[in-house]
């Protein structure tokens, strides 16, 4: 969770914030005019201002050139515009990776990878920090008291290309972290299993990164690596936060998370920032694109400990990195800028102001299109402009859920492994599943880490805790035991944070709060399914399991593992949990949850089939609840309230009644 | 179009060239003279001698071995065959390799290529241009006034397998190339929209090739290296050209040109040589290998300029480097033989004359099979080399097209992007289904560069030209302004030679012209298909368009762009332009295509569905219709004229009867 | 076949043998007497020690521990339970790569690949080698006398990731190994077809194994390469077994070997240790997994010469490497290690004792998994334990086939190369077929290699011979003309030993034999099927041919290559020799096998369809027959016997019934 209780970006109290990535840089000096006028017109009041500058601020080691921003700024504030300014440190000039080629990063296989593109950095590269470092002391020193500041954006989407280098200055980096770790080389050894495959180091300079082998990588050691990479990331966030603090104590700091192939540890990173922002972008030929950016709003509400966050990037329409890029339809922008409304972000912001005419993300949709003002993009981006300063009320309000999901990166880490059992016991896949599962029921839920208070929840779901800590363990049979209702998935508690088994049966972590004692996993074949005593079916995974003190809720009603159990049910302390020995199908997923959600006394926001659901509350009581219909027919809501803003939805007796494709927001009594 | 108007190799006029690659040096001298007394067997009068004998030509470095190329060229003159005699430098010998590593090619991810294959060596290499040079001299001056030689075969399939080399002697010839090409850095900057994602250049020095990055590399970077580098093998036959010029002033110099992968500009090449030479191979597992084949001869006699080509190879029956090579069934060989000399070839040559017992394409067939004479091949061979002698007046016709396609490397290039709106926008396979549409109609055309001369032409077809320079946006108007009819295709004329976006609507480059604007794209979703107001399917793109001064022939009926315009016509000057926001299926492209045709005046060769059919005229006025009936019925073509060479296919009242299979050739009156 | 008549493993004689891979380094010493007292309770009585155990046994260069090794060999000793002692060589210590980093091997692409996994050696390596010896020398001197040793296991599973490698090291030791195959580097010229494509070598210094090249590899090239490559395996393997030879006189060796993309020549290894051993993981997710176990015990006892073998490594349940680790249901694990015996195997060996709790392989199964010993596992261990004991006379029993399918390494690293005629054209696969053809007509086989005596088969079968040398081509024939029966399958003969097309005709090296010229291969299109005279259908090939001297028993029934021969036969001095054109698919390739096999005078074991049946024999005449059932319903086999060990069978008047999955074993009258 954030940091510091700093205030939300300066100057942006008790408003909705609107705008987008700003790059003046891109266009001739005669551009900005017309570019403050149109931001203008609508109702931006918020920009990410020269994320990828620094060869226009720096074009040559040590010669800065800050007028031309002076002027953009100056712009701004005149015109009552904020920025969100970048340290714009994500992309080294090609005059610095020129100079400083062992900064460049390092794959797998020893390919060194060049400049030219974007993030050509090694993260534990001392010269690439020290120039990061030189920039953004003086941007900070220049600009900390300029009006138009209201907060810094440091660096861009850490992790989303170099995740990880496996370069040498990366490799005796590496060695430094393990030997803050564990101390001697002979904790090291217990804690990879090195006496497997006759790895025992002798020495730390053996070390390295795990690197291209014959067979299979050190589990532990590659998983350890993928520590080592976050933290190196964060590392070089702090250096610059830092500075910042130090230079300019009032403005709150961010910078913006992606979720790249969770890459970065998020809960470590969210405690270092001021503000929580996250960049979503909808991957258009998904079966169910809103699944996905329901979870990643969950998720940034989480990080941000519920409390606001920033919307910083998403398109207005087409991105251009998919293999097909589609457009929004009419009307989709505002759903699906509002729907990030819904689950807490307080800012929705745009990659990027002014689409480009150049480079490799000429096809990425702005606010401004290659078309002009004449345009449905232009006309709606007005539209929702205006919306927004109609909901400013909405600000600051929070979202409140019953029930969480754990979640952690180590875990998925862990499995990332080629050795696993099976490649269906996806951990993300499993997450969303079970993130959809709760969204089609209408159950609001957050994200939580294993070893966070979850008190607040009344239902807590472990749908795929491969790896779990002692502390994460115990942490779940104690709320559990407080009277918390629990259920936990295939495959979860079976190794310790070294990715030890843990013996005596699966799940070791919590073989006796669950009161089950699995023998043996038995993955299921591609595409094979496994019919329940109910009739429901389980996909991907098995196990042979024996209750030893639980009740059988469902059992296997085929297959070799006919008549063992399921689904089980143990009273726990004040609380209940239940084991699923498979994962089933959607449907039956979703009816299992809302079923025990119910038990658990976690209320659905509405019940009707098809409608997605969410509330912000006031301290005070106010609330607003947002509801969406992607369906092809109308929906009856019957929900009371107000509705407010560019209602897509119109009230009957009974509510609202929301048209296919409609977003409405209501103003509850 | 051909840089110089020499003969036609020497001593071939008048007759149509027959026979292939010949590689005496795979095989011991006893059995040269059984190579001499079957090619007279089967008519061979032509054969490209040595293209792989550098390492015999000059085993070691400075040591050159002539005598038993002396004793071949003896043979051959001896019995009346003429050679097209290679330069031999398409693969340097090991010993050459091994002495300069340097002059080994480099790829993208910064791995050596090793020799032991072909093609080993750097474009810019300066060792390798020496080398090559050396050879060059000493064969041009021991061959020149030789009586077998006919013609000079420089190198072999320049760029098949190495289009693009990423060393750093490649880099500082880039960047060489660069300074020429933009005098200063800021224009490179400008060019290369660098202002994005911090990449703008202080110093030449800093530029490097495309290599591997974190993310997607620079699209302008990326387009003037592939730019680059099929200028620089353009480059590497301009040197060896000059030198046999200089030393055989009389005898005509080609290369063999081979589309792979679209990586070197014909256009530009096509200039330099004497004679245009192209390779073909029918990829044999495709829907429709002949539609291939059509489009590569139609372009071959484009490149030519219309005047008479050579088919320097294809193959008697299997090739060897499909996952399954198909061998021809009886009679295939005549067919696909004859339908390059329909289209404007007046040499039909094979790689290779004699099956290779050994090597990596030992299992490519040849005029002399591993089996001997004893042999479909071997009497198919005998029988086509028959017939060519007898058609010998054929030789010198050309083919006349009303129609052309336009047609650009460039424009392929900038596409190669990762980052373009869609995968389904591939120009090449839009270029290929135009052509096929064409050709099922019966229409006949050329290609033609964006800014060539389209005066002769009454219909121009832009299927899918991405990127247009000035140039070529001005000479279409031009050219529709005085009377001519051209129809766009989708996705068109949106950017300018640098890949920057035409900005203000889509396609910029023809806004006006066919007054039309296009606020957005919408790519359709995978295998997702919209119907048009005349019942036809678009599939793979549409746009959001607004028509600003034309007329709307058919409209989107369903999905999100529901009555927005799908084909538009309008006047310009004195000619008609057509613009479509989508790309029709197959049935409703050659439908429409053979519509608007007719409407530009433009006639089909025959009207039976099925037949494929192509004209040479004489400019005396004789004329040879070659018919084609690949199906599985008979069919009656009402085409006067008398049947020519072996035909297949019988006269009856009305024309003439083709069986399936049937390849007929006219004398028409 | 094994090069030394040396005992069985000592003190193992006249005993089925049972354990596993034991790797007490992995666990605390306080484990160790729990293993000893467990493996007593499952009747363990050989176990393979400390394979990975080389980091321990030298934690530092030159520093050893023998204690912990000691302590556990006296335990095993002290409880009656043999030692097949490792020379722990398959993984040098991360010390050990540090140290030498050149002894790192590297790939194709010239990419070093590190330590930290397993096998991370260059076996071209002198450092590698020295170091080895070293360990191997110590350790036979230090064990040589003990009570519990048995057996010498040598590294392990040789090849199984790095099969070849492309260092300069590697490079140096293969000119090496040319020059002693070639003697004058004209000769190796000659071999490989250098004239082709310039690759003339004139030194021997230019020789390179095939690295990356821009196109095709020469063919000849690397199939020498995969020769060396193989060769250099058994070099390191004969190095250590010397040592132990010479050392400790009266123990035998051996070395797993492992089918891992057939990369070591295992003819030429078997002729090197004095017991053959063999590891098989069953592929769960394969059609038929059983086939494969067939086809490698088949092959295990024909690389033993026919003598017992040892199963070396299998796994009790689940293996880790598959995308879908599948566990094994009850009753299973028998049938499967039973199934092994059945085909010769007198050992019965798991990978591994004890589970791992870390390391890559933590969800590999094991003898006693985590869940510890109340399991499903632990029981049928211990059962099968005891069924062992009990089927004690079975040992040293054999296998006697009348059939044989001749089958050689070399052979198919021709066809790896990538320029050959179709993609499915895979001899693996051919040779699987005609198995498996064989195994659903219950008749029994060997392998053997194409020049072994195969004066004891009625039955030669040659799926798939593409590359034959001179001396196996006339293997065959004399075998024929002494009175066998042999069945050459498409695309045999065609090459020698050098990979040159045998001229004139294919199947050049029994063009003669057969009586049937072919003039060229017609490869179908993927997917594509012909039909034969009798209905049954061809896939993958035909052939355009002529029968010379012949009896045509099928022709082609469609295609283009309608009437031609499909399947010939032909009387050769006392025997009859059959010819396929094509591939029959799986029903007609039974039937048809079935019935040559009958006309040749070899039985098959039953003539219940779906059972599985195997017989051993004593030299005395004692017999037993192995019967499986792996189909849904019980099925009655008419073959008289006495059932021993745990049968899953029972008694009926007329035979055995065997249940669903059932597998019995009948002591034979």
């Amino acid at each position: 969770m954030p940091r510091r209780d700093v205030p939300w970006p300066r100057g942006m109290e008790g408003r909705l914030c609107y705008g987008g990535d700003y790059n003046p840089e891109q266009w001739p000096e005669s551009v900005w005019d017309e570019d403050i006028a149109l931001m203008g017109e609508a109702g931006v009041n918020l920009v990410s201002l020269g994320v990828f500058a620094w060869s226009r601020l720096e074009p040559r080691e040590g010669e800065y050139e800050f007028g031309w921003l002076d002027r953009v700024m100056d712009g701004l504030a005149e015109h009552g515009i904020r920025a969100d300014l970048a340290t714009a440190t994500a992309s080294p000039p090609p005059w610095f990776s020129h100079a400083h080629p062992g900064s460049l990063p390092v794959d797998r296989d020893g390919r060194r990878l060049w400049y030219g593109s974007r993030q050509s950095f090694c993260p534990s590269s001392p010269e690439y920090r020290d120039a990061a470092a030189g920039l953004v002391e003086r941007l900070a020193t220049r600009y900390g008291d300029h009006p138009a500041l209201a907060l810094w954006h440091v660096n861009n989407e850490y992790g989303c290309h170099i995740r990880r280098c496996w370069c040498d200055t990366s490799a005796e980096a590496f060695r430094t972290w393990l030997q803050r770790r564990y101390g001697d080389i002979d904790a090291l050894n217990e804690a990879w299993g090195a006496a497997f495959w006759s790895q025992r180091y002798s020495a730390w300079e053996q070390i390295l990164p795990p690197r291209g082998t014959p067979s299979f990588p050190n589990p532990t050691q590659q998983l350890d690596f993928y520590r080592f990479s976050s933290d190196e990331l964060i590392v070089c966030f702090r250096a610059e936060r830092d500075l910042l603090h130090r230079i300019t104590p009032g403005v709150p700091v961010t910078t913006n998370f992606l979720i790249a192939e969770w890459g970065v540890d998020y809960w470590a990173f969210a405690a270092e920032v001021d503000v929580v922002s996250m960049d979503h972008y909808l991957v258009a030929e998904r079966a169910d694109p809103h699944a996905d950016l329901a979870l990643i709003a969950d998720l940034a509400r989480s990080l941000a400990g519920g409390r606001p966050w920033i919307l910083m990037e998403h398109a207005t329409s087409a991105v251009n990195w998919q293999p097909r890029n589609l457009a929004r339809p009419a009307g989709r922008m505002r759903r699906d800028s509002l729907a990030h409304v819904a689950r807490g972000a307080d800012a929705v912001l745009y990659f990027q102001w002014r689409q480009s005419r150049a480079g490799a993300e000429k096809w990425h949709s702005g606010m401004v299109p290659h078309a002009g003002t004449e345009t449905k993009v232009w006309r709606e981006v007005v539209a929702l402009g205006g919306e927004l300063a109609d909901l400013a009320e909405v600000a600051g309000s929070r979202v409140v859920a019953d029930a969480a999901i754990l979640l952690d990166w180590a875990n998925k880490w862990a499995q990332d492994h080629e050795c696993q059992p099976s490649v269906d016991m996806d951990p993300v896949a499993f997450t969303e599943q079970w993130h959809a599962a709760l969204r089609a029921a209408a159950i609001t839920c957050d994200f939580a880490h294993p070893s966070a208070d979850l008190d607040a929840y009344r239902l807590v779901l472990v749908p795929a805790l491969y790896l779990v800590s002692d502390a994460g363990a115990e942490n779940l049979a104690a709320y559990v035991a407080r009277g918390g209702t629990a259920v936990v998935g295939p495959f979860s508690g079976v190794v310790d944070e070294h990715d030890h088994v843990r013996l005596g049966g699966y799940p070791g972590a919590w073989r006796d709060l669950l009161g089950v004692r699995v023998q043996e996993h038995f993955p299921l074949a591609a595409g094979e399914t496994v019919t329940l005593s109910d009739g429901s079916q389980g996909r991907a995974w098995t196990e042979l399991a024996t209750v030893t003190d639980a009740q059988t809720l469902l059992t296997y009603a085929d297959g070799p593992l006919c008549g063992g159990p399921a689904l089980t049910r143990r009273v726990h302390g004040a609380g209940v949990v239940h084991y699923l020995t498979t994962q089933p199908t959607a449907d039956g997923l979703r009816a299992l949850l809302a079923r025990l959600a119910a038990g658990a006394g976690v209320q659905a926001e509405v019940t009707v089939p098809g409608v997605e659901a969410v509330t912000r509350r006031h301290p005070d009581g106010r609330s607003y609840t947002f509801l969406a219909n992607d369906g092809a027919e109308p929906l009856d809501v019957p929900v009371d309230g107000e509705l407010l803003g560019e209602a897509t939805g119109v009230a009957t007796p009974g509510g609202v009644q929301l048209p296919p494709g409609g977003l409405a927001i209501l103003r509850r009594a």
